[in-house]
């Protein structure tokens, strides 16, 4: 059975994926968090999971190359200089490095490029995400990402495109934009919907995430997904051979 | 049968009265615009509607008491001294006057005042709405009068609690605030969505309009129940018994 | 600070009810299974929540009466005796008895129940529910639920009425009837959506469950609300002021 | 400006399609119904559109021919003998044939496809559609080409998939199945959705439909497709070059 490594296993998101470790079919190898041995964990685990700091991934990177195990990066706030080092190690082994480990979300994105691409301008596209009511941001980050999809299908920039905080005289909408709305209230773990507006019709691409916990399962299934394959350095997306 | 008058039956919405007379079940009695003879229709109709202009309205207002025609009136753009003549007329005749013709929408703001008075304010509402690409200004009327309904629920006033075109580091959700966001796109005729959110489970009560003779179909509806009510004002409400 | 005593407390919705007591700003007075004390536990709460299994009832309640503690009963499988012993008791405390504990599908249920009288037989009803993929009746017991609301609203009997399972040459649809449909997926909490059709235009009525904890917050609300009542049978409709 | 010939011109499609030519930037050529000279407007036309009766199609497929005029067949009840008249013709002029010329049902039919085939077996799929009181069968046949298009993504038959009409006691899901279910109301003009429900999170991929007239707009953007293109035989998939 696999073994499952997780670098800052304290974190909300290290003790999620352990919990989860079994009913994904995996094995907990070990788990450590700030100060902890990543060499030893490294050689005891088939594949490692880091959701810590960024301060910590040149290490962590140093402990998977020296025993060969692959590894899933999932930590925020990567500044230019920490992705040379993933792409330096990803010469060595198998590195996956990902913004957004939701399994459903990284489809969508998918998707949502894809029918931007294929219908056209005189489709026009909004996104509306729902969130619970402690968030302080808005757009999403996940909505900022399905907008940079349809933007990439279209092969425009979204900065140029994006029509955002609509209220009051707003004129007629702008041909080409992509709008952005946001909804706050209770516990919402995260719902997402693009809409492709046409002539008569609709399209909409919704995701509905029941709770975070759908990050830890993603994490997983790409930990599983890693093992066994060539150095290189992936992402969700190869996941779901997109 | 029920026989129809229309006062501004070149309008948009006239035509679209006198094309739906029939499938009522009532009958037209005729139509006038700008310069038409009102006294002679209101003699001949059971029944008034009227969605001409403001400045038509006292001319229309006094042949249908002349002539004790109970009157419709969906005319917008109304000020302060046309009430005062809605009023007196309304001391004579039956006169039913509204900004909002739609059955569904005056059901659902009866039932999102309802929910808003009874759930309290640790259910967090927001109001979201979809529009045709071409439509000008943001949130629409129709959300506004819901955002209204949801206020007088909570025995507050809409423009204290309000939360609109949110964008950016917008911080936590105010507790009691009513939000608004807008979606434009395509020809889509109207969607109004107002959520309750709970911790850990949300109502959602919703209006989707398919085409805009539903306000033609309601002044219709309302025509009908007109007939045969003492002098007296009413809106939309009066004819659900709400 | 009210202190809540659980008859089934190792039982799936005692150890919800326990885990979430104190974000209710409540306290746990104690919990007992099958084999425990009730007398004691009765005499050390402000109120009682049961859910545990109809022949405990009876103990249950006798426990309740002489230590004048009001109760909550979300028992299911009730049968017509055990709905005496709660009348009974309710000459003597307060008793809350129902089938369902969430806050927003007892307030749904009242909405659906109004919009049901007000709009008439020319509104089409249709409700559509989807839950996790192990359940195993089809529509849901709150389907049920919601369509029973409607039927009271129109005043007729949702047997007489229910158009369910449709597939293949079904023919137009009965004027009055109330549809049922079953998604099934995933591992949905539950969604329940009740769509009253019009001409041209939709009321749509929703209620989203993130997760069972909905079932264990509004019994500890009962709960609240129960303490210091005059002895009287109640309903969840009771405590939303329906 | 491409000139459009209308076989099967005084049918409920035929006459939608000559009222948005204009709209669509075409020009009307000219329309026959039964008993028309289909030569004399294969002649005048640019591009013709048919969607009349198949016992007519072999006479309209050779005045095409005659004329080197490409046509969009829309006609429905086409059996083997009329596909082999059009694979005859395709061999020497364009010709687009297919059950729905809608071009949103075509993309969402593309990314249900794309996305039952990545997402794997463990993501249940269910698929509800919403139509008009009047419809008489179920589910809809677009509903049915949605699930074919899940069918064919998994590399599965349909017809061993599907689950109908859940009611009472089903016991639950059948891994790997495709649910349908069926809602009936109002005037709807038709709602799709296709869900895709994994652990945690669903991904649900709609399509509206605001008119028939969508039917309409995209049989005229295949045809003004079609003008110029190579002797074959194509499909709506084509136009969006799915």
């Amino acid at each position: 059975m696999t073994s499952i490594g997780i670098l800052g296993s304290e974190g909300r998101m290290g003790r999620a994926i352990a919990s989860l470790i079994e009913d994904a079919g995996l094995r907990l190898a070990g788990g450590i968090d700030r100060g902890g041995d990543a060499e030893a964990l490294a050689e005891k685990s088939d594949v490692l999971i880091d959701f810590s700091t960024p301060d910590a991934l040149e290490a962590h990177l140093a402990a998977a190359v020296a025993n060969a195990t692959p590894i899933v990066i999932g930590t925020t706030g990567l500044e230019e200089r920490h992705h040379w080092l993933i792409d330096e190690a990803a010469s060595e082994i198998a590195v996956l490095q990902t913004g957004n480990t939701s399994l459903g979300v990284t489809m969508l994105a998918h998707l949502v490029r894809d029918a931007a691409a294929r219908l056209g301008n005189d489709w026009d596209i909004e996104i509306v995400e729902t969130h619970h009511r402690d968030k302080v941001d808005a757009p999403s980050g996940t909505a900022l990402l399905l907008g940079e999809a349809a933007a990439a299908g279209r092969g425009i920039a979204l900065a140029d495109a994006s029509e955002r905080g609509r209220d009051g005289h707003t004129g007629a909408r702008t041909r080409g934009a992509i709008g952005f709305a946001s909804l706050r209230g209770g516990t919402v773990a995260g719902d997402h919907s693009v809409a492709l507006l046409g002539d008569g019709e609709r399209i909409v691409l919704s995701h509905v995430a029941e709770s975070r916990d759908i990050f830890a399962r993603g994490a997983l299934r790409a930990a599983a997904w890693l093992v066994g394959r060539p150095a290189a350095r992936y992402d969700m997306q190869s996941v779901l051979d997109l």
